[in-house]
């Protein structure tokens, strides 16, 4: 079972992370080393090309793995992002982006783990990420 | 001598890249190969922890790399990027960011830079990104 | 169905790959998009700390990846990596190395594909992968 | 200064580091925070295309981003890398390849690092590691 409930999450979303509350990012599940995290499409994220600006998927990755730690770990706030390498795979559709993390593995003091981004609807994984997150003491 | 000025790098942000607009990106320099882009600091990016969120970070590189991108091949607007690569070194401090990219190897179909982040006027570097664009034939 | 037989990647590995050969690497799966590889434990890869050195995980998971690519492809010999990443995630046991590829984007210019690793008979992931390869035109 | 000696790390190399012997690295120099570090060229490992095989790079790096960390540290010598990021440049000329690492962050845990590639005589990169080690308490 997760150590965070949706709702808390939502919650630090709200209070805590201007950016991913500026996204509108939801929390679409949430259990033990495991997240799901949407965000609704918006026009102003378009870059040349008619595709989703890469940092708007970054950004997205990066709040699903923070979602992640926090489901094994609790509300670990001030754990940090120390590495994210990310490919982009095939240019997201003008539609949703559903992320989808998992952690690969739990140290002490580094949590590693992955997450495949879709935009909604589309089995075709548009971007693929692994990121390292360090847990506070 | 850069294949694309300031001024008109400045009119894409202004006109196609409406999350650089948002952050008020503003080019301080570019010339054949390099680029340095600078973002004011915002309180609105802080996360817990008290440091700039990862995702700004991540933005700011991916929008240097753009541009030094354009200063080797003038207006490739449909250039998207592939893979990037951010390892987050120390916590930037709430100030602007500034954010210095090179090419490191400019072939055919692909176009691979670096990019070095530092908080104004501190020399120890906050972030540090590789990153491939793919360039469009 | 695979583009090219396991026993024409054994051929390879003999004739063009003298680091594979050396590891003792042997196809111990091939489909369409998948491969698995794997190289018997030997005493002169440990190192300091008792583990597996990690280059020999390295140059397992670049080999898993450019078989999953003549999946694909057929005998693309030419096909090279340009980015690979790596996260190291436990330390590997005096074992086996099994890796696991496949395919996550094939497009027109580049493939890119994860490799998962393990420690024979051992469900925990010792290092995970990220792979791009350049594909001859 | 460097906390350790070039001699000692090449007794390093030759008492502990099967790989790096069998490759015959030679520390080139040795200073605090900075290493470079030389192989001689093997037909051995050329792979199709003529060019040196890219695990023979990766380990090139790791040996060096090894060398500074130590470097700065003394005789660490259970550190291990928990993230290596390889971008390939341009093929290795059939020559002695030179790898030069510099810290880029070196924190309480991890170690952040950067190592440029290059085939000896040829000022072109021809690849760029970033890599994080782990330091043990």
């Amino acid at each position: 079972m997760s150590r965070i409930t949706a709702d808390e999450f939502r919650a630090i979303i709200r209070e805590k992370l201007p950016i991913a509350a500026m996204m509108e990012a939801e929390v679409v599940s949430l259990e033990e080393g495991r997240a799901a995290v949407r965000i609704p499409f918006r026009a102003d994220w378009l870059r040349p090309g008619g595709t989703i600006s890469g940092p708007v998927l970054m950004a997205l990755a990066d709040l699903a793995m923070y979602a992640v730690v926090m489901s094994l770990l609790g509300r670990v706030e001030a754990a940090v992002t120390t590495n994210l390498n990310i490919n982009f795979l095939r240019k997201p559709a003008p539609a949703p982006l559903l992320a989808e993390g998992r952690m690969l593995r739990l140290g002490k003091s580094l949590a590693v783990g992955q997450v495949e981004l879709f935009s909604e609807g589309d089995p075709e994984m548009v971007a693929h990420v692994t990121a390292t997150y360090s847990i506070p003491r």
